[in-house]
This record gives C-alpha cells, sequence and structure tokens, in this order.
C-alpha cells in the first residue's frame, strides 16, 4: 500500500494535524513512457500556508482532499521511460506527498548524490539556496560596507542570506527567536550580531545600537513587529527584498500595523516582493555560484531532519513555532 | 520695506496661520558678485510640510524663525554679478518666501519668458513636470496597454503623470476629490476615467470596477485608506511608485493601515520611495521631452493663481483641503 497525506480542510489560523489526512491506497505502477518513484526527502516551507488557503496568490491553491505538494527528492525504482532517467537516479522536483507515485519525467530533474549530499538539493542547491542568493543580489544589491539585516535569521533561507552576505563584503545582523539560534547564527553562520526579539524589550533601539550605520538592506522573512523595528532604522536608499512573511501567514484577519508610505518616501526606499521563480532565467548562473561556494566550504547549511512519512504535517506546524534550524526536511 | 515669511512655530497636525509670521526687514542691496532679486511667483508644495516638522527627513527641516524656503520665479532687477545674469533676466531656483533677496548666482538658472509663461518653470518644466515624468517612467516603467491608477490625481503632478500615461499608450484612472475635479481629469487631462473617492461608499470596488485588468502601475501621491484600495487590486509585477503621502504629512501620531507585506509578496510588487533628485541626472533628458510634448500641445498643465505675499501661508494650507487644481503658485 502507498501512503497519501491529503489537504482535510483549509487551515483558520495556525495549521493544526486536523487539517491533514493521511490516507492508503494502491501502490502505482509505471507504464510505458513513466517512472516509479520512491519518495526519499520531502522539504517542508512556510509558503505552502499560502496554499492552503482558497484564496489567489502567486501560485493556485491546494485542492482539498488532494494530496499537497512540496519539493522532493525521491529515487527512481522503475522506469519505463524513453529519456535518460534510469532505476537508481536520483531526481528532484515539486511532488505530492506520496510514499510512491509515478512521473512521466516532466518537472523533475536527475541530481547527482555524489556531488553534495541529496537534501541539499532541497536546500542550498535548491530553492531556498536560489531565493536567498537571488533575493539578496537582485533586489538588495548589497555593495562592499553596507549594513544587511535578516529577519528569520536562523531559518533556511535567512542562514544562507547571512553567509552570501558576509561573502559579499558586507556586515550582517539577524534577527531570531532564541538565544541558541543567536549563538548558532555568529558561531556556524558567521553573522556579524544577532538578536533574540523575544527577550529584547525595545528591538527598534537594539538593531540601532549594533547598526550605527543604519540599516541599507532588510532581507524580511517575517513581517510584523519586527519588520517595523527594522524600517525605523533603514538608510536613505534601501533596499527592502520581501521573501515571506511568516508571522502574517496564519492571520485570520488582516493585520494592522504603522503605515509605511512615510519611510518608504523619506528614505526613497524600494520594497519589493518577490518568489524565486520571479528570477527563473537567473536559477543556473545562481546555482553554479552556489555551488562554487559549497565546494570551496565557503557557505555551510543546517537542516533539521525529522524521520518518517506520518511526521510530514507536524514538521510543517513546527515551523510556525520556529522549531527549525535551518531547512526543515523530513527523511522517509 | 521687504516682507519676509518665517517658520513662527512648527505645526502640530494641520498647519495654521499661526504657524507663520510675516515680518519687515530692511530691503537688501546687490554687492559685488551678487544680484538683487524681485520674487515673481511662489510654488507651495505638500512636500514643504515635512521640512516644518523637527525630523529628518529626505532634506533638513525649516528653522525656527527663519525663512521659508521654496521654488520660485524671480525678476533680476539689480546685478553686480560677474556672470551673464543681468537685470530684467528671470531667474527660478529654491529661494526665500521674501519680496526681495539677494543671490551670488549658486542655485538659480535663467528662465526664458518668451518660451513658455513663466509658471510653468514652477510647474510643469519645473519639479512637478520632473517628479510626474521620472516617477512614471523610472519606478512605473509603464508599458503599452498598463493600466495606471493615480491618487492626487488633480493636483500638480497627478494631472501631468496622467497625460504622460496616456502619451504612452496607458489606460489612466484618476482618484480625486470633488465631481468637478472628476469631470476636468476626463477633459482636459485626458483620463480614462476618475472616481471622487469622498462620495464613492466601497473605492476597492470601484477601482475594480474601471480596472478589469487590474492595476499595473500606482503613482501613489496620498498614502492612507485610499492606497489601501488601490493596493487590493493590484496585478502581479506592480510598481508602485509613492511620489507623496499628503494624507499623512499632518498626522501628530503614527498612522496604523493594513500591512502592506502580504500584498507585495504574493504580487512581487514593487514600491519604492522617490524625490525627483533621487533621478538628477536625468533631468536634462526629462525636461527635452517635457518641453517637446508642452510645444506639441500633447500635454498640458493647470494652475491655481492666488494672489499676494501675504497670501502664501493660506495658499500652502489650502493644499490639505484641496482647494487646488494642478499646481497652486502665489503671484506677488
Amino acid at each position: 500500500m502507498n501512503k497519501v497525506i491529503l489537504l482535510n480542510k483549509r487551515p483558520v489560523g495556525k495549521p493544526t494535524l486536523d487539517d491533514f489526512k493521511i490516507i492508503n491506497e494502491e501502490t502505482p505502477v509505471a507504464k510505458d513512457g513513466e517512472i516509479l518513484l520512491k519518495t526519499v526527502y520531502v522539504s517542508v516551507d512556510p509558503y505552502l500556508r499560502g496554499r492552503m488557503n482558497d484564496s489567489k496568490s502567486y501560485i493556485p491553491p491546494f485542492e482539498l482532499n488532494k494530496p499537497i505538494q512540496s519539493g522532493i527528492i525521491a529515487e527512481v525504482i522503475d522506469s519505463k521511460y524513453s529519456g535518460s532517467l534510469k532505476k537508481g537516479d536520483f531526481v528532484s522536483g515539486n511532488l505530492d506527498w506520496k510514499e510512491y507515485q509515478v512521473s512521466n519525467g516532466k518537472g523533475v530533474h536527475k541530481v547527482d548524490e555524489n556531488e553534495v549530499k541529496l537534501s541539499a538539493y532541497l536546500g542550498i542547491l535548491g530553492m531556498t539556496g536560489l531565493t536567498a542568493y537571488l533575493g539578496l543580489t537582485e533586489i538588495g544589491l548589497p555593495k562592499k560596507d553596507e549594513t544587511i539585516v535578516v529577519s528569520g535569521a536562523a531559518g533556511a533561507v535567512g542562514t544562507v542570506v547571512g553567509q552570501i552576505g558576509k561573502l559579499l563584503s558586507c556586515k550582517v545582523v539577524g534577527i531570531t527567536g532564541s538565544d541558541e539560534k543567536v549563538e548558532l547564527l555568529k558561531s556556524k553562520f558567521r553573522f556579524d550580531h544577532a538578536i533574540n526579539y523575544k527577550t529584547t524589550p525595545d528591538l527598534k533601539e537594539a538593531i540601532k545600537t549594533v547598526c550605527p550605520k543604519g540599516v541599507d538592506i532588510y532581507f524580511d522573512n517575517v513581517g510584523g513587529d519586527i519588520s517595523d523595528a527594522v524600517l525605523a532604522n533603514i538608510n536613505k536608499h534601501a533596499r527592502l527584498p520581501v521573501c515571506g512573511a511568516i508571522s502574517l501567514y496564519n492571520d485570520t484577519k488582516v493585520a494592522f500595523g504603522p503605515r509605511l508610505q512615510t519611510i518608504i518616501l523619506t528614505k526613497s526606499a524600494t520594497m519589493r516582493g518577490f518568489i524565486v521563480s520571479d528570477f527563473f532565467e537567473k536559477f543556473p548562473a545562481a546555482t553554479k555560484q552556489l555551488t562554487i561556494w559549497l565546494k570551496e566550504n565557503n557557505i555551510t547549511f543546517s537542516e533539521t531532519i525529522v524521520e518518517g512519512f506520518d511526521n510530514i504535517p507536524q514538521a510543517f506546524i513546527d515551523l510556525f513555532e520556529g522549531k527549525n534550524e535551518g531547512k526543515m526536511i523530513v527523511k522517509i
């Protein structure tokens, strides 16, 4: 039998296990032109929360009683495929939350398990790394000696943004939610400073203290009060890539906050939202650069690996509690 | 004697006449290397409100008990100047609110009263026209058949933005505050649609109705609720030049509104604040294009002319009631 995870109902506020349903179905068989895939690693990401709502977003919503999809690494265990994918190969693609599934080869691409460890293709060499690199370089436009602040800094994207910022000779400050993560950002990920927003009474002042020359780039993964505190410290011509808004994803009504137009105006600042596919044509060059940095040990990455197919929903839910350090991945 | 208008106290909320003081001083005399200028036209602009606060903005605040400054056209009535400015010439510059003042020629430039009428150098061929043209073309990046919404549409900048939008083959919708202005935008300034926000119960729906293909560019002069209603209708990859925030300038505490990060993110939108001097190097090309359009009668402009030096403060205050149509100018 083949386990499948469906969207049972649309979450209201924070997702719960009830919003998902695990069912059993017949294990599929590869027909002519198809490959049979066995799921090895499943990426769970905050942006999936948006697809669980019944509203137009940058990608269509998940359907009720249909499988959830996310980035997955799978092994080809049978191939009746006419292309180059054969049994024993590993592929990466946006696939269903199923133990086994067939594919006609569209939307999946082969990954090399000898090059780097397989899970890296979901993280540093996958959407995560591309999001960090392209958001920072294409929107943040970092210049030497500028100050970058990253929120959600200990998350999958944040840890990579910080390291790239350092490689590009910037000062990097991270905002995160625990003292352990503060230490990790400074020791493992080369951040110059890190702030635990949960124990900092005046975040605006704390940012000012560690950014005496102001903030040139704010890489925003969270939105909300944290972003307000950073924006109060931006410099003239600041660039504000909006990569995520995890603090707002589970809101059941529109969140209110200080209006931003005055600061955007007086600072001639640029706030730009993006999804990594906006920069699709830059993927090859970005992947090449990230691979070089990775092989030269100039960039490192963290993974929080949860084991077991049945634990995919809980791993996803735990993202909103910040239980992950770096990329959250479920190993099957 | 020479009348001078000083900043008497910093306005709290909406400016009042008490915030200004008119004094008399000795009429100055041009010394060697100087010209004596007689003020002819004074530009009053919403952005001056920001300079009346004691807070860092894009330009330093006005000082208490010192003259206010704004864009002024003046006649050279005496010249002991070594350069090319001579008696009878007219100049434009950022000058003091004085009937007479001397200048060493720095920061003023000669304007030709035979080319276009003098007041145009404060409007369509001055900062107003440059702001409209450069904000729209450099940040809005209009493409043929796109939909542009302009708030504060009947103001000095708004009327020019709309006409340039039409010249660049876009659909243009204006938001303004009276039925008279609605008619004027459609008849004189070639807007495809105009909406009176004061009499429209559901502005978001009204915008949706006249923009069935969504909003590609939102040229924002006002901020606040009006901008919220437009942002609810933006398309993927929308561009949002923030030129002004007149609805927020007189706020005595931070205004709150719906948080924008979610819409900016899901639409991959770009919100960018600017002041015209951000595009200083593009002034010559922009002025050339505006002059061509003006001479070919492809662009027209409105002025609300108030007479009398003593009426400068009231003309400025009236901007916040929307009493101007197009550029507000005081003729001395």
